[in-house]
């Protein structure tokens, strides 16, 4: 395989959104991660306290099945809210870094870690702040859920739920339960609503911890009374959207909608949701599509499925190579999550309430 | 449910691609659909007969596993291109619509049909298109194709190889083949490369067309020498700019990369791959990845799975719903693919060229 | 001076705006020159007959003030409206290029034309459809024009009013006069208000003519009844975006909003426009700012001014050089405007009115 | 005239540039003004002095004819820059609002200001940071400054020099003189190179100011060494994107590119810049357009002039209303400046130096 590398510039791409956008910045250990929300419709009061009740949903150190790491999470608003009310002006909100542990990290600076961007942020920029996985950590992603927590908030107000959970860990399927909202979600400590599987799942996670290994599994996120309407072929389409933006969030290997590849399998007889009159309202009958339909929500309840590989941190030994190609027996020290997806199910809801609100906003609902 | 409709707006977004850019127009029944790239660097010679040949991949009539309308689907140059050379200016063309039957769609004018974007087009812009499917129809895609022919030209000249193939259709797997090239592939009607499979597929779909149903499955893409470095966190990553492209395909409900789903059901010293010196390249003795890390070409062969449902025109007849919610019994005539993955291959090259072509601009590789 | 030229790529950027978009396309002497209007509202019932009117006065040969040349300029609407209705998806017309002389240009082709891109097309693209310009001709603007006559049919129905004409030819200023309509601005031949004004005009022009010279002048832009709140700080400041757009018209040099550069010579409390409440309303008593304050409207008149060069194309013998570099004695035949600005008049509006409703639609204002 | 305010929405946007991108937050009074990059290649040592530098020459307090406001105007680097090296992804930069006085603004609180943004704000966003102009305030322009100044370092190393000097203040305006660099402009209280007219303008700046009043004036920029084959036709002209980003700093009102409006009542024969080979080079003998023909570089010296109305702020009585529309005597305390143009010189070097980096990039010119 000829495998030519980059020889120039190289350069990175951090906003999402059209109407609604939000631009990302800051690395794992840099000073502090942050994220511009620009777009918000001004005079809208924002809670504070449940973005902070989001963001604590993600932050490391919450049980025995994330990572030890105890980071104080606290969001900085530096701009664009005056006195609690958006003010129609960009909003930029920090969260500053403080459990640094450089040391941990320091090992590493040479080191090409598998399964993480090390050689891939090395190739292609030719430079790393390689401290904890710098631009490509997940931390950056609390940035990304305090703007989804207010952007959520947004649609709260407009009748729409986002909803996301643990449906499966590593073989372990819970059963179909869609719960009623998130302190449901919250009562499993994986975020799993089938609370015997959570607790299959719990074990299993600690079995692969105290292997020094790591595991994946899927979440479901589903959305409640999104309005018809939602998505804008053929290059803005719902489903695009929403793929694009869960695809962007580390470690997600795919995506599906409604029955997603399960609907591939049956035939259109099968698979196609019968319309009928409810009351004043047209609906289907079956919901395969998942809620939309030609990428356009079509009042049915939207669902679909997000697969996280297994975390590539893990604390088993590894062979690998340093940057000059030696080879290397890998020992990753530092605290990790061996299973990333109870923490991922607020990162999951966070960017969803980004694209869905861009959509709303771009649709013009005025009520 | 709540069942809001949205009552203003309707705006369509037409647009992919950021330095290479592609802007679709056109209807199913129209005047003609086209395209227009923007962004196509100059002094390009370009390959119309290639061009055409891609298109005529995608072109209905093709063989019996497709429908029967014939197309003759000749792409025309309007600008962009001067004595066959690229311009640097935007190029726009069209395919005139020829073969319609307008009268096979009067009869739809007033029928929601399931599993197509009657009701969700009709509900976002109060107007509709309604002869075969409108804006909605997958005519459209002959646009895109012609664009991803060109986008193809390129990268194939910098020596990257695009190929997608059906891997399977409903529930018949084909082997793991990696054909060479497309020839190859369409060596099988159905643009399966392991041959025995596809005669089976064959089968299956002439079956499910005398039962006036219609099955899906999916189309594994593969991209040769892509250069490591392509892929831009953290909203630009590659996998999630080519997901977003495959999810705008019509049919398309899920799409995964490298391992994909397979991945997330195992651990991560499993699925890590490992890094170890080639020569004097750096390279990962496994590909679970799928080419790509942190959003970012690995410098392996990229490989993703797209999942299509089955085709929602089936000639069963089945109940829906007339835009005023009266029940009806609906029949289908028109002329129908019972199988659209065949047709759907050059589509996933398409979009798949003019994405990495995008990239491979952004990235400044003047090699 | 040092002269560094590009050496690699050259791409181009023909999509104005955000939410309504225009994407041009074509070249003076290819098949069609056109456009694409991407979000565009459905539902909006398009007046064919008014488009075509506001391109006729765009077109060359209407009166002895401009080029000889008599294209029949009909735009052929592709796709997006149906049954004469805006469907919401994205509206492609093209004005097919009929008048060609080629052989007029043939011989210019390794010419490079004083004032004009022959040069720079050629150093940044490294080849050039030089017949007529090629993509540099202001022929490509039928297509914005026939874009702003959609926009402005729109506008126009929210009860906005936008009214170019020309104050200004060479040294024969106009008294200030601000015309009723377009009806109005047409009695003069030359399209400026003040009668005679626009005599004297004509006769410089013709003088000019006569000489084998060209002249500049200036084309005043009001804008009447727009709402309060149009134009979005920091970067889409409501003249930021007039600005760009009358900057992307061909032989713009300059552009100044309210008093502009007037006002720089003021002193502030000369220049600042006092507030007083006016009925329910509050307004300013002066009007030097031109209806706008931080970027967004304030509900007084608009105006702006828009100062083009004399056209570049002249008869009389020019020294110049070829591609080569080896001195040439330059005389352009072909059939040219002495002076562009009537012709300019319809194209300020146009832009104009695709910025403003790009605005509007991005405000949206529902009523 | 119908004056009608918008009922909804209210949107900002904080976005400049395409491949290099900046995005603008923060208010006057609020914790920190501030910029986001992304796109900035990596690899790239910055120079942090020579960013404060520039900063330093846009701070208050600098002279006697600037406000006597004395911020510590010091960047904080958030993000991006790793051991002095961009690594290529988003730097965020802010700067802290230290010298606060709310006091002096709470007066304003219900007042609206003639030639401010005030009322333009309190219609669109309806709610509003009044707080000495929150978001409206040229405090904000602080955050593009850094931006520009490592534009500016980006472009030095490129050869590219940006120099931008007051020409003009009020009615003063300064002999043809092109300085040679930022230290010879900074020998200017006024930063105007011609000495004589700059003393001049210091005292009608003073007596101005003893009079409670402000003056304008303009400012022009040279870009020298810019290669041929910058600019993006049709919508990405050289100068259209100069203009906007000029026509985005707070009271500018007009722009013009080389000759400008001068050229306007020119004949096109005294116009038109003749080709001529110099050397193995082909320049043109006089440069009437500026350094551009097209939209596009053409290696000649860029000239242009931006036009700055004077100050809203000024400290004698004026008639306004407030909120509720009742007549008020209004008097402004505060610190404001006399003049703007002296500090709004690195403003206009700031944005120059962003928008050419940008199509620099574009135009993947590598060397």
């Amino acid at each position: 395989m000829v495998h030519v590398t980059l020889n120039f510039q190289k350069m990175a791409r951090n906003t999402l959104g059209k109407i609604l956008s939000i631009t990302s910045f800051g690395e794992s250990h840099g000073p502090a991660v942050g994220v511009v929300i620009d777009g918000f419709p001004a005079g809208f009061q924002i809670d504070e306290a449940a973005m902070y009740q989001q963001l604590s949903r993600r932050k490391p150190g919450q049980s025995e099945v994330t990572t030890n790491r105890k980071e104080e999470d606290k969001p900085v608003i530096l701009s664009g809210i005056f006195e609690g009310i958006t003010t129609g002006s960009p909003i930029c909100i920090i969260i500053e870094n403080k459990d640094q542990k450089p040391a941990d990290y320091e090992k590493l600076k040479n080191v090409i870690r598998p399964g993480h961007a090390d050689y891939t942020y090395n190739q292609k920029y030719g430079v790393r702040d390689y401290r904890g996985g710098g631009r490509s950590s997940a931390r950056i992603t609390a940035g990304w859920v305090v703007a989804g927590a207010l952007a959520d908030q947004f649609l709260q107000k407009k009748g729409i739920e986002i909803l996301a959970f643990v449906d499966r860990i590593y073989n372990i399927q819970a059963a179909t339960i869609a719960p009623e909202n998130r302190k449901q979600v919250d009562k499993s400590v994986v975020r799993c609503p089938d609370l015997k599987a959570s607790k299959e799942m719990e074990n299993a996670i600690a079995e692969a911890k105290s292997q020094g290994d790591s595991l994946g599994g899927s979440i479901t996120c589903i959305i409640r009374n999104c309005p018809v309407g939602l998505g804008e072929p053929v290059f803005g389409k719902l489903h695009a959207k929403l793929g694009k933006a869960m695809l962007s969030i580390n470690a997600v290997k795919g995506v599906e909608f409604g029955d997603g590849f399960a609907s591939t399998y049956k035939k259109g007889s099968e698979n196609n949701d019968v319309f009928f009159k409810d009351g004043e309202e047209i609906h289907t009958r079956s919901n395969h599509s998942g809620g939309m339909l030609g990428g356009i929500s079509n009042g049915e309840e939207i669902y679909f499925k997000v697969g996280f590989k297994p975390a590539s941190s893990i604390a088993k030994t590894q062979e690998s190579v340093d940057v000059s190609g030696n080879k290397i027996d890998l020992n990753i020290e530092g605290r990790h999550d061996p299973c990333v997806l109870p923490r991922a199910v607020p990162i999951v809801e966070a960017l969803t309430a980004v694209v869905l609100m861009d959509l709303w906003l771009e649709n013009q609902l005025s009520k």
